[in-house]
């Protein structure tokens, strides 16, 4: 059916230029990416000007059952058949992980192919390298899929606001967090109970550390920092707090505050120099970050022009991502990719960072303090007495009664205690944290979170 | 101050090529684009790989003051400095109206130069002429700031989501009468006052009919179903409905029942015919497009393979409508225009359209009914009889007692009366009101709104 499909989108635009492309992985994203070249040759035909003919597809394993299907003679399990047809001119390069995925990349692109993926560790690990190379073989790489999947907030960036430069930017990057603290929020779901939602629903992997712990939004924030900004990142030096030590009373008090808490990555140029972290946030309700819900990314962008733009969409999921591929495949068959990757900052090893970062201890703030403590008198004037020393002012404070709801595990000399500071900074509000907790009165660690200011 | 900056861009970049460009009208908007050119060469010049070099600007009155500082010879009275000088490859046309403004796109695109506008009653209304023009001639429109302002629907729609099919794009395109709908909304400002607040600040013209009686917001869903359903609509065949009959009761009942009121433009995709309508709208209160305050744009898309996209941002003023045309202006020094304009559908004269609209009467819909009816016996079965009789169901009814404040004008015999249907065709629901009407039993014109469905 599908071979009949391609073979009749040919026939039909018979005079048409033709672009031979390769998939190399044809996993979730790769079988959606092959559905949209196989089934709607005549779109991607209309907006590139020519077909866009799928030659290959690299896979792991033949026998394996797949929900696409593919004419005879294009499915192969040796990428040398892709490496080695120079007809292939363009190829979506959809193998996640490190290795042996930058190993191909790098092959791809010495075999003079234009490359497309959606691999944002990959580019976050080994951007520099891969770039440094495409640049030098006069070839391309496009990677609108690497960051919140159907939000084309690359090509954003980095041609639509061009004519700004970018004060801040701020998103829910990662929608597997997303997803588990809306679980969280709305049906008061524990938090282990809720990745097990997020799993059973196919949000999650098996193995869902880089996405609750920040890894997977810092990753995204650096390339985004490197696009808007012009810095000059490593993902593993952006300040990262994950969702693991939250609790569903975390989002009540949080909601009796006004406040929803979402897994905030946030870019903020203050006086030259970059504030860039990912944390849980508080971010006041009826605001458009605090209402994207489930699984959903959103990305808002300040430009000294333009003023705040707000993209609201799916960041995950096969068919939002493979749409992303496709147009980077249809941008990279007529050119503009070039065109746009000949004066693109990211990886850039030859010319010096636009921006530094600021060190993060100086990062201004308001932070949530949550914490259980021994109800002992004197005791919260001990822990108010370490905010006084690390000069962070107290704003307000939750204390509940003690009864079985605040202390469910029968430890009724156990109150939950929820504090609010005024501005101030990181450095400030992680010596409070670790202050308090040496004070030998709180049980458990301190969860402190950021607060959003306008 | 902005010569010596322009020079100095250029030293800087001294081995970079150069493109002229040209301003044609110095008004807001033009002033704004000669800022971010003269101002901020560096930002250009860094995305587009180029400097961007303004040579002349186009002004009726050369000694009118302006707030934008122009290096001594830039500035002329005569076009022709323009027409005639074969340097000057890309021109930025910021003229309004129709007239002269078509004949200086002509005469533009037949000296050879590439145009960007930010004029969209142009294009609605002489599109054909100007794209076909350009297409002869190879030249390039570019139209980014002639809808939504500072969101770029337009590469959004032409670039990022094309690997998709569009199934629907709604948006509330004219930030005037939002401003207006949230004044009355949130102080319960009567119409009028609401208008002279909104031309007090600058969001509405002295003449501000476009605005509010939704010409405007056509004008601006005509492009963008030419853009994302191959439509070829002409703005005045798109049934639409303005703001003027609304009046604060309209928002506080709308409020009572939960939702908002926007004026909406919508395109849909019902059985492959397009559904276009521009209408004031009641919108559930807490999704996003309900919540797009003051003078904002927002459009909501919803593409086959990304599902919902959603786009928040300013849609008009000097510096967000700057920002679109200064990445048009770089997009076509670069050369992403021409790839782009080459497949692009709108205003095609050759190709035949590929949607067919839907007839107005079939559009379904769920209908806001507000009338003012004479308190006596009987009227009320009469009125739901009209719905009976035009096979439209009822919903809901809200009916007040009685009282000074339901009957300001004293006229005590006179009650407000609010009725909401179930689904029904937009034939039916005009055919409703009509029947009220002629009834003889309402006080002033029945106020019909539509109701969105999710």
């Amino acid at each position: 059916m599908n071979l009949a499909r391609q073979t009749k989108s040919e026939l039909k635009n018979g005079s048409m230029r033709k672009t031979k492309l390769a998939i190399v992985g044809l996993g979730t994203v790769g079988s959606g990416v092959a559905k949209l070249l196989l089934d709607h040759g005549d779109r991607t035909a209309r907006h590139a000007g020519r077909t866009l003919w799928l030659e290959k597809a690299v896979v792991r394993d033949l026998e394996k059952p797949r929900d696409v299907e593919l004419p005879t003679g294009l499915l192969t399990a040796d990428v040398n058949d892709v490496y080695d047809d120079p007809e292939i001119e363009v190829v979506a390069h959809l193998v996640g992980g490190l290795e042996p995925a930058r190993t191909i990349m790098l092959r791809l692109l010495e075999s003079g192919k234009d490359v497309v993926t959606a691999n944002k560790a990959l580019l976050a690990e080994h951007g520099p390298e891969l770039f440094t190379l495409a640049r030098r073989l006069g070839r391309t790489i496009a990677f609108e899929a690497s960051v919140a999947g159907g939000i084309p907030i690359i090509t954003n960036i980095s041609q639509c606001l061009s004519a700004n430069a970018i004060e801040s930017l701020e998103g829910i990057l990662n929608g597997t967090s997303n997803f588990i603290l809306t679980q969280m929020d709305r049906l008061g779901t524990p938090y282990q109970a809720a990745v097990a939602e997020a799993q059973r629903l196919g949000y999650a992997e098996a193995d869902p550390a880089m996405d609750v712990d920040g890894t997977d939004a810092a990753q995204k924030l650096a390339i985004l920092a490197h696009l808007a900004f012009g810095a000059q990142v490593a993902w593993q030096d952006i300040p990262r707090v994950g969702i693991e030590q939250l609790e569903p009373d975390d989002l009540r008090y949080a909601s009796q505050l006004g406040y929803a808490i979402k897994l905030l990555a946030e870019a903020k140029l203050v006086d030259g120099k970059l504030d860039l972290h990912v944390s849980p946030t508080l971010i006041q309700r009826r605001t458009p970050l605090a209402e994207v819900q489930d699984a959903f990314n959103a990305v808002r962008v300040v430009g000294d022009a333009v003023g705040p733009v707000f993209y609201h969409g799916q960041g995950a999921g096969q068919m939002p991502t493979a749409s992303a591929v496709v147009a980077d495949l249809i941008d990279t068959a007529v050119g503009r990719t070039r065109l746009t990757f000949e004066t693109l900052e990211p990886f850039s090893t030859t010319s010096p960072p636009r921006v530094s970062l600021r060190n993060s201890d100086e990062l201004p703030g308001r932070y949530y303090f949550r914490l259980r403590v021994k109800d002992h008198p004197g005791t919260l004037s001990a822990i108010t007495g370490v905010f006084g020393k690390h000069q962070l002012s107290i704003a307000s404070v939750i204390q509940h009664e003690r009864n079985e709801a605040t202390s469910p595990g029968g430890e009724t000399d156990i109150v939950p205690l929820v504090i609010m500071s005024h501005e101030g900074a990181e450095g400030a509000a992680r010596a409070v944290a670790e202050g308090i907790e040496a004070l030998g009165v709180v049980r458990d660690s301190v969860t402190r979170l950021r607060v959003k200011t306008p």
